[in-house]
């Protein structure tokens, strides 16, 4: 262990905890991960359910630091678009953006959460704990309260601690009790339900691989990711109330008439979706937002810990990644002399664009349930695509900015703002243009 | 015991949970309360301070359903109006209404919530534990966890329960793990800190008795309450961190130049102000939202464990008499044969208001440090006094409807949006009028 790097204990091993770990490790600190569940890697073989994610530039920016970004890549599908699946069975193509590069990577979250696992734990200042969860803070004596699998509760003193346990973060609840911190959680009244759609016998995909599929239906959606074994994992999201919600599927033939009435493509496509409805649970949907993110020069917070958000910008993975990038820059290059002031600015700055993300993941529920479908939305992406070819530095749509540049999120949604009244003032002026050409015509 | 009546268990001996208590033996039930802190009763003779709060029409109605009206009023002293002190040592009434009936009554909290238990405890159906607090819900079993002084953990099932404890409720975080509820807590970046201001020494007021004082002065502001014994309660808003705020009045000479320097009329009033400064601590503020505010038939809350909100509209204890109002209403008149209808509609026809409620109150800390001194605000309270001693029926201010009536808080608010239309549309009109008859006299 060198002399005078820290030791910090990271509090959750899921994606932005190991991939944080790990960051330290090679930044020569010494590691302590300590994961509420059983290593995640002792589960293969089991049912094999995957969970995709769709890894963009903002996620692939902070592997490419732990020196991983290829072998991730390697384990992704790469997707260059949606293609919209509409009730009378057609599938129409939207592309992500206007070449190859500028495409999402579906990614099995749990072979990803492995992979960073597996290299944080083969770095030799990095140590795993599963089954250890944190069950208090005493901020007195700088120390956490773990317990392990027998609950036996151990008080560990690290130099600080990173909270990367989730949209429930234990930790987050911990160390804000009696301080005068700010916290809202929100469900969404939608809940969600995962299926497999898969291969044909001899391995090939029955839906175009290199896409993401959306059936978007305004009152249920489905969304679907590509695997590397050419099944996709569809993910269906639905009221939990209400009428054509997941209280009004009681049985087998509910569930059969549901998908017969609005996703008739897919019915013969999905031959065990009964057995696997029955198997599968519903999922919630929460964001969450807080502040303040640190507790003194002690705690940090990262990811949904601090800022969980819908998943209908596929940005939650992405934006845990990029508060990896952001906390490490703050502690080596903008505060390396003052871990606080290094809390400090990693909140100020970073903040404001999740809380950004956070409105913009709402939003896109409606688009991608409803607005996909409609002509006019089509139109403008497509204007969108051909001014953004025309322009390449000038015209950015606002998904190409989110997806496929590490701009920040909010100077992301101000630049789109911006360049929405451009447009809106260049549609005026061509209509007072052709007016007058037509004036000019008829004269 | 009746046949038929319920066991009812109510966690928090604070004024909504002791009325509420009173209020459900007084129907018949068997109430157990369970209040975390020692007997408050106790305490008398102590330090004496005093927390006022002012009473209105919607406490005054709950109060009354159980008997208590007159009796708390007694010990009330009524507030006409409000006294704003400028800089320059001017003070300017403005009523509160436009009667001797619209007044506000300042009232001891302490002494309320004493009399309270003490109405409730003297009750044959009513059992207080003091010292007892909730650990936990089990939903399962319906049963509660319940600690007593010493550590021991009880499990208690009644056949339904009241959380009635706070802002921090902890019945409602227990009730709430697991489910998809609701919550967002947000903090005032405003601290407070009271004073006394005592009494001369032959037991009159230093300040007119009959009102609320306030000194508004934008970056911070001091209100006080009066009480029976001719002091007066001041209640001094500042923020925590900043130019002028707790964080920057570290020691005597500080505090005082602070004070002579925005509150000169103050200081000889206030001859133990240094004294009192240091023993006296600084208290915080928190608005709190969340849904749903039962967890089926078995627990419900009131008051601020489902809607804490500021101070500034005075109506904190007052909503949290009238939720005691409503839920006893949709118990025994709206759906006296089912719990869970009640609970429901008592949640749905309440929380827009409160929601309502917790704005207002936000919008009010500008009113009451800022805008009361305005010439401008000043003439349009005037002009809405006017309007309503004109047209008592048809035009209400939204200070009277919230303050002196029981309409709901976001009817009252809509209302007073119209009545801002209609002034509008006349002041609009009336220039028209004038314009043309100028027009006319100079032609």
């Amino acid at each position: 262990m060198d002399q005078g790097k820290d030791h910090v204990a990271v509090i959750g091993g899921g994606l932005a905890g190991s991939l944080f770990a790990l960051r330290l490790a090679q930044q020569g600190h010494r590691v302590d991960v300590y994961e509420r569940r059983p290593d995640p890697r002792a589960r293969r073989g089991a049912e094999g359910r995957s969970i995709n994610l769709g890894l963009s530039k903002r996620g692939i920016a902070a592997l490419s630091e732990v020196g991983l970004r290829d072998e991730v890549l390697s384990l992704a599908v790469p997707m260059e678009g949606r293609v919209i699946h509409t009730l009378d069975g057609t599938a129409r193509f939207q592309p992500y953006g206007k070449n190859r590069q500028e495409v999402l990577h579906s990614i099995d979250r749990n072979e990803l959460n492995d992979l960073l696992l597996d290299r944080a734990e083969a770095h030799p200042s990095v140590q795993l704990h599963f089954e250890h969860r944190c069950v208090g803070v005493d901020a007195a004596t700088r120390s956490i309260q773990i317990a392990d699998a027998t609950g036996t509760v151990t008080p560990i003193t690290a130099d600080w601690i990173v909270g990367a346990d989730g949209a429930f973060s234990k930790i987050r609840e911990e160390m804000q009790r009696g301080q005068r911190a700010n916290f809202s959680k929100e469900f969404l009244e939608w809940g969600y339900k995962e299926l497999n759609l898969p291969a044909r016998p001899d391995g090939t995909s029955q839906l175009k691989l290199n896409a993401l599929h959306v059936w978007p239906r305004g009152h249920c959606l489905i969304v679907s990711h590509a695997n590397r074994n050419g099944s996709h994992t569809l993910t269906l999201f639905l009221p939990f109330e209400g009428p054509d919600s997941f209280a009004t599927l009681p049985d087998r033939t509910a569930i059969s008439s549901f998908f017969t009435r609005y996703f008739p493509d897919l019915v013969p496509q999905l031959p065990e979706l009964l057995a696997q409805w029955e198997r599968h649970p519903v999922g919630s949907l929460v964001t969450t937002r807080t502040a303040p993110w640190h507790l003194n020069d002690w705690i940090v917070l990262i990811g949904d810990s601090c800022h969980a958000v819908y998943p209908f910008y596929g940005q939650g993975m992405n934006s845990a990644f990029e508060d990896c990038s952001a906390l490490s820059a703050a502690l080596t290059t903008t505060h390396p002399t003052s871990r606080l002031d290094a809390f400090r600015s990693y909140e100020r700055s970073r903040r404001p664009h999740t809380d950004t993300l956070a409105e913009l993941s709402k939003e896109n529920f409606v688009e991608l349930r409803q607005r996909v479908q409609s002509p006019l939305f089509v139109l403008r992406k497509r204007l969108d695509v051909w001014l953004n070819r025309l322009a390449p530095r000038t015209w950015l749509p606002l998904y190409t900015m989110i997806a496929h540049t590490t701009m920040p999120y909010a100077d992301a949604l101000a630049r789109a703002r911006r360049q929405d009244r451009w447009l809106l003032s260049g549609v005026a002026v061509a209509m007072v243009v052709l007016a007058g050409a037509v004036g000019w015509a008829v004269s």
